[in-house]
């Protein structure tokens, strides 16, 4: 699916819009970890955003783009994660029904957190296919919108108002990095940070095990066929296919990290930050401590997307 | 040990006086945990300060108070947990010795940490007889000055400026809830609180398994000798007299919880509030959550004092 990327004047757009309901997010900075790095890093605490994730910024921005008319008749999605429980969280704000569709097999507790959010959960089989059916099914019987968790422009301008605030309370930065998966925030983040500053390095972190976009870059086309083995439960996905090419058009670096390198950063984070983070968030981390030459002595600004942990099964 | 509690122009001063070396630690609102009381919390997250809890702030004061002569003979303390961390690191601001005594037994890890900040260890038998003679020694030896971690007018002033901040950064409050350990920081905190507003309602929180502070209290009388048993480290030191004099005249009532109580808070902390904070400090959570009846509908002011905790060893 290839959507539109946002404008800068949509990521401005969105963040006007969601300003009322979303957490300004505080900027942390620490002085164990910049030591470590041999940087100044700027942490980005998404994680401390409502829901726990930075998804509720992209859903609101979509919830809030419709009209009054398209409003009323609802919203519907198919993810099970945190857009699911963003996009319930987001309807609840306008006071529209939100379709959540929810495939077998799916975690217990997330589901409780949509449906206390508010949202109508319809379940089906656990494959793409009957997802996306199950999907078209509510949208026919209810004329609710389908808000995709990536491939929609109004998300994609939300999410990316995360990296317009860490520029604005950072004070500028020299380097960017966010976590990849389908690549709606890293291609966001791109724009709304050249947007700002053209200089600005950007870099993205994604798991080994779920490398398509580095081996997209590397041989040139997009990959559109793999089977995703990491730990990083929210970057599984395929990057889309406008996510690379303005990841390519923003010469955005990718650098790939182990399990291993990701836990251990995750561990880091939780023992010097204080945060709650997931391993997909703590990507990012992995990544500049591996390649701590590329960014020594910069201003570094990393996006912390979430930290919705199951406390009793952590990695390490 | 009865030491002069410090005034509001000494807490003041100490807020002057450490600030360039202290984080300005963030105040986090969270919806869910609002609604879970129904009041409006704020959490002063001092588990952000550096070393991970608000006894930096203390150990700083102590140290830019010293004129140059005697900052020039160094600093010295008996306390193996944070109290020794927070004085290494504030001796390393000013570039003075500090000597840590530390008694056998103490966890490697916070020993590995002390001297990474740069402090010089001295071993002893685990008595307080025998750490209150060592530190004897190494005055006498090096004429350092010795800096109690909490009988010490400039470690409470230091430590009541995170108050000082939960004030002015939540623009106000009805009510204000402290861990009480030696009462160092529950005393200060009144005071800081009271010195702004004198209508703002004080408690603390007191574990069952310690609660030497609310049985004095309640008999009007110190108890001056006990066996703590509870899992909240940070919390096993008996009342100061000075400290219990205090809490009684700023009308601060104690609230005990138990250890499962405790525990299940730092859970929802971490959960909720996506913050790695200390058993002992989420007994502050605890406590308005046992009795939320008296804080429904008000402005709270939380002290999460410190997120120092064994990753591998969680209480749940």
């Amino acid at each position: 699916m290839s959507v539109p990327l946002p404008t800068m004047d949509q990521i401005r757009d969105a963040a006007a819009r969601i300003a009322p309901y979303a957490v300004l997010t505080p900027v942390l900075r620490n002085a164990t970890l910049d030591e470590l790095v041999g940087a100044q890093l700027f942490f980005k605490c998404e994680n401390l955003q409502r829901g726990g994730a930075f998804k509720f910024r992209g859903a609101c921005n979509a919830v809030w783009s419709l009209s009054d008319e398209e409003a009323a008749r609802g919203v519907v999605t198919h993810s099970s994660g945190n857009h699911g429980n963003a996009l319930a969280m987001a309807a609840a704000t306008r006071g529209i029904p939100a379709h959540v569709v929810v495939p077998e097999g799916a975690v217990l507790a997330k589901l409780q957190a949509i449906e206390k959010a508010g949202a109508i959960l319809h379940r089906c089989a656990a494959t793409t296919a009957a997802r996306e059916a199950k999907a078209a099914e509510v949208q026919q019987a209810t004329g609710a919108i389908l808000v995709h968790p990536y491939a929609n422009t109004q998300v994609m301008a939300g999410q990316a108002t995360a990296t317009l605030e860490l520029l604005r309370q950072s004070d500028g930065l020299d380097m960017l990095i966010t976590p990849i998966g389908g690549g709606g925030l890293s291609s966001g983040s791109a724009i709304a940070a050249h947007g700002i500053d053209p200089t600005i390095k950007v870099f993205g972190a994604e798991p080994a095990g779920a490398d398509d976009t580095a081996q997209s870059l590397a041989r040139g086309a997009r990959i559109d066929h793999f089977t995703a083995n990491t730990v990083c439960d929210g970057l599984r996905t395929l990057v889309g296919e406008s996510n690379l090419e303005a990841l390519r058009a923003h010469r955005v670096d990718v650098i790939t990290v182990t399990d291993e390198e990701s836990i251990a950063a995750m561990r880091e984070l939780w023992r010097s930050l204080k945060l709650v983070v997931e391993v997909s968030s703590a990507t990012v981390f992995a990544a500049v401590l591996k390649q701590r030459e590329r960014f020594a002595g910069k201003r570094v600004g990393l996006v912390l997307t979430g930290g919705n942990v199951d406390l009793d099964a952590l990695p390490w």
